[in-house]
């Protein structure tokens, strides 16, 4: 069985496709006659892709993709073609749950105010976690991850969905039309939300007339979904306390913009998933398309992370 | 039965206590008469605490200090009249923990490196707790509340207590005197050591000369237990990344301290302790009397936080 390494992958992770009996072949080494013999791509290359879709007796049966979206794949070809789609959902939600643990800590224990004294003068205005309850836009793998860490410090966690369905690890889930109750007893907000069109702009002043001293705006979500300036506007009044930002719009900041000169606003530039080990923005994909392996070589199966191709996530 | 209430009550406690048939003095209200008469004396003044026992029918039989440490107390003099001390310890355990997991997700997930960019300038060499097993030397309840973080974000935890018995909640646990493997094991030291003979100087030279790529150093145990030279030395020479201090020697710190002019070093000017609720070095202190309130009306003991006399904590 071949496999098309669009991503690279390392010396043990040939070990281990090789154990299932799955030759690798990379964008630079496969040759004409070995394109309609791949059966799974590992990321997406659109001009061998092309070429694979483009042959009726090609033997490509599974993709697992790099990122979350898939909106850049040819999804309706792709279903006629039979070809399942695994996509790269959750993969950098531990790093990323751990940096809003990180936002949530860093304002609550008063170390924004600690990070830049060169004097002796105490600060004693902090919170106990127990103390700021969270309301999250977004129930999905970052979301739960998220929630999993506040209540294992005690505190109060609500979620906010299209649709206000129930998710493991919210104390209570509103809907995105409907969430006002929750607004009024959370301190901190997390914007998780993806970016389409409900969500754009949806972070907005008639949102932040709603907020009262909130304590922490956050955004891990997309940038499109916050209007920066109408934050801007509530931390200068006092509705808001503090933020802090992963994802902005533009990325790059341009230098001296307001953001940057905020000192109430943390911007960490997009960096939200690092982490050590499966270091980059894609590291640790192996993982995922791993877990999917055993089947698939037994009985053409995948069943983590798969997507709707109809849906298109 | 009479409390001297030398730490102040507010009204909620006092209906706690009326409840129990317990009235309350102040070292302001109380008169001589009534000096004899009080049983329990909620924190310690030495004035009243002198007269009381002067004079063997004094009635007294619990003190509820305000701090941990109870060498400030006679003691001796106490065990002869009979008299049961319990402290404070564990009081802060909560807030102080929370703000060790700031500091470790502050250096982690590099808010240290962000918290002062005015520009676009992406910093990814980011860590999960996952990859920074922590050796926390104390294993008391600040100790245990850390090592109960560290342990809910799927991290390594060890711990360095006298004898290097076992105690719940840590990885493993060593000897004061034989800590070197798990030394060689962690990234993150956490120095929850007391301040006696035995642990004066603990960490100075020798000790760093020890360490090699430490990630975090914190201490928010005593100042005296550091040798502040030695750790800026063992940063200057790279053996040690970042070091977090809440308590330092001396408090004030002085300003020009060199402590002030690393960037490697985060001071939180002995305010790990602080939270909302319960504000203030012994806000919630009220808390821990309540504990032992029922069985003392009952039948005279107390179960909570009981130090002994002859050790001393």
């Amino acid at each position: 069985m071949l496999l098309l390494a669009v991503k690279g992958i390392n010396e043990e992770n040939h070990a281990f496709l090789s154990q299932y009996g799955i030759d690798v072949v990379t964008p630079d080494t496969i040759t004409e006659d070995q394109v309609p013999e791949v059966v799974i791509s590992y990321a997406w290359d659109s001009v061998i892709g092309k070429k694979i879709l483009a042959n009726p007796n090609a033997k490509l049966k599974w993709i697992q993709t790099q990122s979350a979206g898939v909106d850049y794949l040819p999804l309706k070809e792709l279903k006629d073609f039979g070809v399942v789609v695994t996509n790269a959902s959750g993969l950098k939600a531990i790093p990323i749950a751990q940096t809003v643990l990180s936002y949530i800590l860093y304002f609550a224990r008063g170390l924004n105010i600690y990070a830049s004294r060169t004097h002796w003068e105490p600060y004693t205005n902090q919170y106990l976690i127990t103390e700021l309850p969270v309301l999250v836009f977004g129930t999905g793998r970052i979301g739960q991850q998220i929630a999993s860490h506040i209540k294992t410090f005690g505190g109060t966690v609500y979620g906010v969905n299209t649709t206000g369905h129930a998710v493991a690890g919210f104390d209570e889930v509103y809907s995105m039309y409907n969430y006002q109750e929750a607004l009024a007893k959370s301190r901190v907000i997390v914007d998780g939300l993806p970016g389409t069109v409900e969500t754009d702009n949806f972070f907005d002043s008639r949102f932040f007339e709603q907020v009262n001293q909130l304590f922490l705006f956050i955004n891990i979500g997309r940038g499109t979904t916050l209007n920066q300036d109408d934050l801007l506007a509530a931390i200068d009044d006092s509705r808001v306390k503090y933020a802090a930002l992963d994802v902005t719009t533009p990325e790059p900041l341009p230098r001296n913009h307001p953001l940057f000169e905020r000192p109430q606003v943390l911007l960490t530039q997009h960096t939200s998933w690092g982490e050590s080990v499966n270091a980059g923005r894609t590291g640790g994909l192996f993982r995922l398309l791993e877990k999917n392996i055993p089947t698939f070589v037994t009985d053409g199966t995948v069943k983590q992370n798969v997507v709707n191709l109809d849906k298109g996530y």
